[in-house]
């Protein structure tokens, strides 16, 4: 049963191969006649041609009289026609053009006689404010070619040509079955071990976005001949099938055996990462994948691999544009795959796209949240180092990043109150914030990469905060310093702390498990500034080396009970109903570039840092004092 | 109960005060809580953060044994530690880190000993292979705030961290009511003045465009009371009403005095063009348009007045991206209005987009298939000369508008059955057709706004087609003249032939009414050369100044009994049932620059000429001989 990775194949020629297979397969689409109201979107099967003329009759274009034309000829302004009864029709817009007539003079210049004449003083020409037969559309025009998207207009047009149905592509209806044991839907309460299946959810979206039709099937457990039932079910009733693979290495096999059981695989295995574990396959003429378990792997092998199956079934030319962007910091990436890197973007004072990688993690889906951009890093490249140029797939608008305000630096759930608070009354407005630690910040704001940051920096020589670093890192000055909020940080500690940790001085002990913020980040440099106040030996604190990047990520470890206690702020210690043993209070400020300052966004956010509801918001979160939040401290 | 246009106010100001008008009036969006797996594209009514930590607890990330790090210290290559069977603990990849283990060890990496003891050749890192807690999202993270639209991976990120359902903003539901007496269902036989109601079609394709939900009510007769029953219905039972005002000049008066009667009206008129007679109004705190009736009027006065309010109900800022494109041909505009005109685009030979505008018919629904982007004309501009500068909307990509050929030339239906069977192969090749004549083709291509186009142009001195043209118009040479087909031009006629019609002698017949072709076109001037030949005189023919685009177009004037003859080719006589008499056979060719023929979208274009399936479809069209189409006659 056993079944080892026969490929590393190249993405493109995979891609290329897979369509070819499933076409000698005789992969067709369906072909469904609908009413044209329920059209929009759908692919033409074939051309359409108008039956009718539109419009169908020669029609006024005007309110007036209707008449011939050449009974006019002669008319001036010194000299009138008369025109008898019989020799014109009173007609509104729309109405028919009476037999013999072909002309419309416009009532504004009828000069209407008591005798029921009427007088005109110039001449009409023929067919004067006349829509004739066929203005629009005439019968047997083609009015849209085979395997096009119809729009609004385009259903409007073929009505006007009197064409009620339309033959259209079907939509592909895609199985998609969940696999593992210890896979469980989605829950607000799961058990240790369970792995909740969402993959389905974010799969059926993407389908839905393509123009195909989801059709998801139940979890089935870790058992070849289930799978195998499930996957004839699912390939009988459905256009394509995707097999989820569990998220266990391994797990990708029972799937290449299983359909090749049933059917036939091209490849398993793609030169990509994430995404290497995909299996190509078919079962009859149906498409028919295997995708890897981790969410990330799946929704790249789904863009890379399954959509242009998507594609070449409705007709569809998709063109994936993709643009150059610069590198924030050095990637390291393997000689064995190609691989796609979600990042984010900002635009330096070049003018240049710049990509800040994000966390590479397989199961970490809040990065395509957070994306900007998927770097495209070409299998022959060790990597790409900072300043250096590499292909991307833009995920948003570039005119829209252009425009976007950057925070870059200390993470505190403040910020992105902020933005929240921002986005409910600006929704023009776009900012993104990153989680780098005060230094980041700094560095941040210096290359030009974000407009500001968030620094919390003590100086240990004056106990001052931020400032001294400043004039360092800032000796030509360009930057101000905003004031935000005073918080409190301190230890956070299990709840009742059972260990009874009094302080910064227990952290040490033999029975107790720290963890740390990373490197660069203000609350570290705040932890070895104690430990150091303190005379103690960083390599004496068990889980001084194990890093988190925010106030909650220490907090969530804490709460699951691998670590005693770390430092961070109260609102931390709060959502995850840890007890908090006070520090120190510091001063959280934003270091703001001076360009960025005048900018009206930066304006706005500023704004909302000063106003009651942002107050508010900061009260409910517990541990901040303000002052006078959003006003300029200093400028350098 | 007449009501005049009120207003002539700019369109940026109608919208900037209707929306304010409105939000005075409360118009807020509703709020409802949907499952996340159903929330595809729906916008957040409040930030989202997350319940559960993702993962939700700590996880071996490989297969291997869960220990104590500490107890692996000191272990190399050549001073292996072992491990007692109770000092670890086999994992697979996603199973709970065992309690007190802080690292997982691959499999690859444990030697297994007889005794169920392990050797280890190396010490681990603590929290090496563990998937820590949170490591995607914390709990209390932010993972979207409010007013986004929720994308697939959005989805994903909400049910890992614990979110199953969401509070979004509704989907607005807007009425469209059609009025007018004469106005009838879409129908393939309508009544001579009956006017097919598609508009309700266009609008509902648009409103999903836009995010909303249309409901569609049955056609009103012009009857005020009947109008404001169901106007007063549609805005109990809907959050926004669009009212059609019919096809007649004042029916928007009725429009406007039944919004009046059950609420308020801001503006009535708009300086548009085509829109004027838009209404803009409210019952209670529901948005309530009056839409003008021709469908090119409504179509953009909804894009323009109505989808800012559907935007700022689902708080969305959407920016309309506009470029400067070049003009074909000088544009006239009115300084009453700002006006906007449908066109093609091109790309010339300096990579300029060059703008073509289409026919301004604001009943000219197909005009909106054709169109690439929308002029945007100033109310203070009398027209813009050819080369000039505008603004312009594009309705398709740039990318595939620089990567489109341009046919550009004489009317056959050839033109677009071969791009129809173009597309049935490659529709990763994009082609456009408009018809403008000969002459204009010819033009096109000299200018370099068309890469080839058809034309049959008959030498009167030698009687030889198109040689002599090109001689004249290109004696720098740079096209290439291609051979497409020979066509049989003649005089269609009324079914039957009642007035018998003998020949071109008879149509300067005083009980005959002729329809003609525009100037410029091969058509055109094979028959002023017809004329000539016969020494008959232009004034003479009743109907010369009558001017068609198309073959089609003239037969259905024929067809449509206010014509009785006019010259065109076999295979439009046949789409309308008309006799034809055959006058001529002409050569039909395609003019094609010579940059353009190495294209491979041309090359791949003049194969499809050659093909077998082309000619079976001339057959079926009837008129036509073929030689060897696609093969390249004569290179200037």
């Amino acid at each position: 049963m056993k079944y080892q990775y026969l490929t590393n194949i190249d993405l493109d020629k995979a891609v290329a191969d897979y369509i070819a297979f499933l076409q000698k397969a005789d992969m067709t689409p369906r072909v469904e006649t609908v009413p044209v109201p329920q059209s929009l979107n759908r692919v033409t099967a074939q051309a359409v041609y108008a039956k009718l003329c539109s419009p169908h009759y020669n029609a006024s274009a005007m309110d007036g009289i209707a008449l011939k034309a050449a009974d006019t000829f002669g008319a001036t302004d010194t000299t009138p026609v008369r025109l008898a009864p019989e020799q014109y029709t009173r007609v509104d817009t729309g109405d028919p053009l009476p037999a013999g007539c072909d002309a419309v003079v416009m009532i504004e210049d009828v000069i209407e006689q008591d005798d029921d004449t009427v007088l005109l003083y110039g001449a009409a020409t023929p067919w004067q404010h006349i829509r004739q037969i066929g203005e629009d559309i005439s019968a047997g025009d083609m009015i849209i070619p085979s395997f096009t998207e119809i729009t609004p207009a385009a259903m409007g047009a073929m009505l006007a040509g009197g064409v009620l149905n339309v033959s259209v592509l079907s939509v592909p209806r895609v199985g998609i079955i969940p696999t593992g044991d210890e896979v469980v839907p989605p829950s607000d309460n799961p058990g240790e071990g369970d792995v909740m299946e969402f993959n389905s959810t974010i799969f059926s979206g993407m389908l839905r976005t393509w123009g195909a039709e989801p059709v998801v099937y139940p979890i089935v457990k870790d058992d070849f001949d289930l799978i195998c039932a499930a996957l004839k079910k699912a390939s009988e009733e459905c256009d394509a099938v995707l097999l989820g693979a569990g998220t266990s290495a391994g797990r990708d096999d029972d799937t290449a055996a299983a359909i090749k059981q049933l059917g036939e695989v091209l490849y398993h295995g793609i030169a990509i990462k994430p995404g290497k574990p995909a299996v190509l396959g078919r079962i009859g003429e149906k498409a028919v994948m295997g995708i890897p378990g981790y969410p990330v792997s799946g929704i790249l092998v789904l863009e890379h691999i399954f959509r242009p199956v998507i594609d070449s079934w409705l007709h569809r030319s998709v063109k994936e544009e993709t643009v150059e962007v610069k590198l924030g910091r050095r990637l390291n990436s393997s000689l064995k795959y190609r691989e796609f890197v979600r990042a984010t973007l900002s635009v330096d004072a070049q003018g240049e796209l710049v990509a800040v990688p994000l966390n590479r993690g397989a199961g970490v889906v809040t990065s395509f949240v957070k994306a900007d951009c998927i770097l495209d890093i070409d299998q022959d490249a060790e990597g790409v180092e900072a300043g250096g140029k590499t292909r991307a797939r833009l995920l948003r608008d570039r005119k829209a990043l252009e425009q976007r305000v950057a925070i870059v630096g200390s993470h505190d759930p403040l910020i992105d109150e902020a933005i929240d608070l921002l986005r409910r009354v600006r929704t023009d407005i776009s900012l993104s914030s990153s989680h780098v630690g005060s230094m980041g910040g700094i560095m941040a704001v210096k290359s030009g990469q974000a407009h500001m940051g968030g620094v919390h920096l003590l100086d240990e020589a004056t106990g001052i905060y931020n400032n001294a670093y400043i004039d360092k890192y800032f000796p030509e000055g360009g930057v101000a310093l905003v004031e935000c909020v005073q918080r409190t940080q301190g230890l956070m500690v299990t709840a009742g702390n059972p260990k009874n940790i009094r302080g910064f001085e227990d952290i040490a002990r033999s029975d107790i498990s720290y963890v740390n913020r990373q490197k660069g980040s203000g609350t570290r440099i705040l932890c070895d500034f104690q430990l150091k106040q303190l005379g103690m030996d960083a390599s004496s604190v068990y889980g001084y080396e194990r890093e988190e990047f925010t106030h909650t990520g220490v907090a969530a470890q804490i709460a699951g009970g691998t670590a005693d206690c770390g430092l961070g702020i109260l609102s931390a210690a709060r959502i995850y109903g840890l007890d908090f043993i006070p520090v120190c209070d510091e001063q959280y400020d934003l270091l703001i570039a001076r360009s960025a300052l005048e900018l009206p966004s930066v304006q706005a956010f500023l704004e909302v840092l000063g106003s009651p509801a942002f107050k508010e918001r900061l009260l409910a979160l517990g541990g901040y004092g303000v002052d006078q939040p959003g006003r300029i401290r200093k400028v350098w």
